[in-house]
């Protein structure tokens, strides 16, 4: 393998991420706010097309702005690398743009190195859903998992309520061609994205490294608890029908499940809304959201059926009900185990400490994975925070984690 | 003991209840909403002024406007009945107003009858807070349980924000002479106030009436509960530090302890706010509250005191913290025993069901017995249903409550 100078790649993606929350790159003084069609948008494409083709690649954008930069012609064929350069609303400078340019940096070693391997860049657009409300909204339109409806009408801008497409418009993009994205995909032999972690798995075992063998699917899914609005003091223990009981009690009960289900099954209670809310009123009836995740399908599956029939028991033990609403569901994504094997041979070879481990978090690669074999390499974040300016992570991780993915690919070839 | 013709009783119970539900009497076209200082107020004082002095009764307002009318000069004893005039902001016909009706009802009944009771009627200000956002204002005011401080700049109209005390300057009244309010009390041998029950205890059982021996103390709390706000899919369930496990717990807790101290002592967690509140985020922290009474004081303190102790307790052993926060607290009052005998002596001759209870809710009357004899009387509303427009109550049944305390007083002399 070739030797890398680690400190020389840390340096430029250091470079390129501090360039990157500059105020040209974000809306916001306090925090990383990017998302597509807007100014601070196009100029960070526009950055990434520059460093790209000092390296002789061909840059282009899809028919609705994604970023797909080759060292071969079209119809070639290539190996995926990148991520996502938009940011959520309250975010912070790593989360996506970090894994693009770690993308870039392995594009300037092969350059560099003259290893002249036959890569494909790609910057996803809107995974965060700061722009139109809709995760991973530019990786599933190339997957075609959008409807044109959805993409006319029902997206709309969380800014000025207009439609996805009327923004795509104006922007100078072609929503029309919207079925033309799929294309982006069409040559690539293999992807690997990397990406922070957005947990504290990595720090708290040591790694410096994680090769995720598989994303996690989820079910986001409601349970609504109706009970009866009494006054909190004139209203005995035996005659009130209180809402926060079953719901505390499913609250116990899912973590419960989760930690039963085992093999890095999780749930959470997000949201808690009580109506009316007021410390002196039993609550009339209440919403609390649930989170339930798992890296294979029957795990996460399982716990959803399990809770849902446990709060509808418990609601109904108490003279109450509760209905359980789902409100999404994602299979999980096994990654390539031809590619995860490639991938740990070049982290072990690093000599730095890595582990295998599964992704709790959606990522683009999820709309990737159909079509092309893929696998994720992640690099810790400072405890775990993602999504907020506060959000720190390692150029030195993010050289490590370029030296590997180079070396995967190469040793594939 | 006289008889009582009921129905007609009750019909004028209804018509004055219905007058006052008019549109010069309340600021809503969908509720009642009727606080100190408006126009509709000061009509409603005026209602009462006018079917007093038809029966011969002085009329006076103190210097902040709460009525008092009389049938004997001042310094000779008298009987109080009443209560309070003002709603809620979304309320109902029978809060408070069915109780200063039930009392004029009581002073013509006396007059009707010849029997010549020495009465005095008290309509207390703001006991709802919807002017100022303090409960039992007026009769809190007249115990003297205020400061000028506050009265000059902490409690500000809700629509405004300017000072009680402008407001009341504005309306003609004399917030300067404030201390002289306690003289309300001066000459009352007893006093009685009916309320709506705003529960469904007489309901459920079966009564028309009910005689309270006692109206609970509380403690009003808050918990925070500080978490680490995690990703919900990435952060496996053994490093995380979710708040909503120990709220969870302690929800549960003080249901169990409630029930265990008996003597109707009741909790409720009616306040529940999740930070930042998001589906796929754990909580970093929340808030809930806390509305804890009983009928004694060592029931209430005692549930407060242990449920405060094991959510620290439920954080602590999960490696979090919470903090308990008091917001405030009110001793219980236990009601005169020679009245409430008396009030029991008078509902057994109606032949009506009717039972002793004690008040969960609070009511102007705490701020009367610390210097006179009190008892109250309830009757059912609907399903329990107050603060709200579908408030609903029997006329017939306050008729009854009118008898009982006509006669009670009666047999007092």
């Amino acid at each position: 393998m070739p030797t890398i100078e680690r400190s020389r790649s840390a340096e430029r993606i250091e470079r390129d991420i501090e360039t990157l929350a500059g105020a040209d790159y974000t809306l916001s003084d306090e925090a990383i706010r990017r998302y597509a069609y807007t100014d601070v948008y196009r100029r960070t494409l526009e950055y990434f097309t520059r460093e790209l083709e000092a390296l002789g690649f061909e840059v282009d954008q899809d028919p609705l702005g994604t970023l797909v930069a080759r060292n071969r012609p079209r119809g070639e064929p290539v190996f995926g690398v990148g991520s996502h350069c938009d940011s959520n609303r309250n975010g912070g400078k790593y989360d996506g743009t970090m894994g693009v340019v770690t993308a870039l940096e392995v594009c300037r070693l092969d350059e560099e190195l003259g290893l002249g391997l036959p890569l494909q860049l790609i910057s996803f657009l809107e995974e965060e859903g700061s722009g139109f409300g809709q995760m991973l909204l530019g990786s599933r339109i190339i997957a075609q998992r959008v409807t044109e409806e959805e993409l006319r009408e029902t997206f709309r801008a969380m800014d000025d309520g207009r439609s996805f497409w009327e923004h795509a418009e104006q922007a100078g993009y072609e929503p029309a061609r919207w079925r033309e994205c799929s294309h982006v995909l069409d040559d690539l032999t293999g992807w690997v994205e990397m990406h922070i972690e957005q947990a504290r798995v990595l720090q708290d075992t040591g790694n410096r490294i994680g090769i995720v063998n598989a994303i996690a699917g989820y079910v986001h899914a409601d349970v609504v608890v109706h009970g009866r609005g009494d006054h909190a003091g004139a209203t005995p223990m035996d005659l009130r029908l209180d809402p926060t009981l079953p719901m505390a009690e499913t609250i116990v009960e899912l973590e419960r499940l989760a930690r039963a289900a085992g093999k890095g099954t999780v749930g959470t209670v997000g949201e808690i809304e009580v109506e009316p809310g007021i410390i002196n009123a039993i609550a009339s009836s209440l919403r609390f959201s649930l989170d339930i995740r798992a890296p294979d399908d029957d795990s996460y599956r399982g716990v959803a059926r399990q809770i849902a029939s446990f709060a509808e028991e418990a609601a109904r033990r108490r003279g109450m009900t509760a209905e359980w609403t789902q409100r999404q569901s994602l299979a999980a994504t096994p990654m390539d185990g031809r590619l995860v094997e490639a991938l740990e041979r070049a982290a072990a070879a690093t000599g730095e400490p890595y582990i295998q481990m599964h992704s709790g978090a959606a990522h683009d690669t999820m709309c990737v994975a159909d079509r092309v074999p893929t696998a994720m390499v992640f690099v810790p974040c400072k405890d775990g925070i993602s999504h907020h300016p506060a959000e720190d992570a390692d150029p030195e991780d993010a050289a490590v984690a370029a030296e590997i993915i180079l070396n995967a690919i190469s040793s594939l070839q």
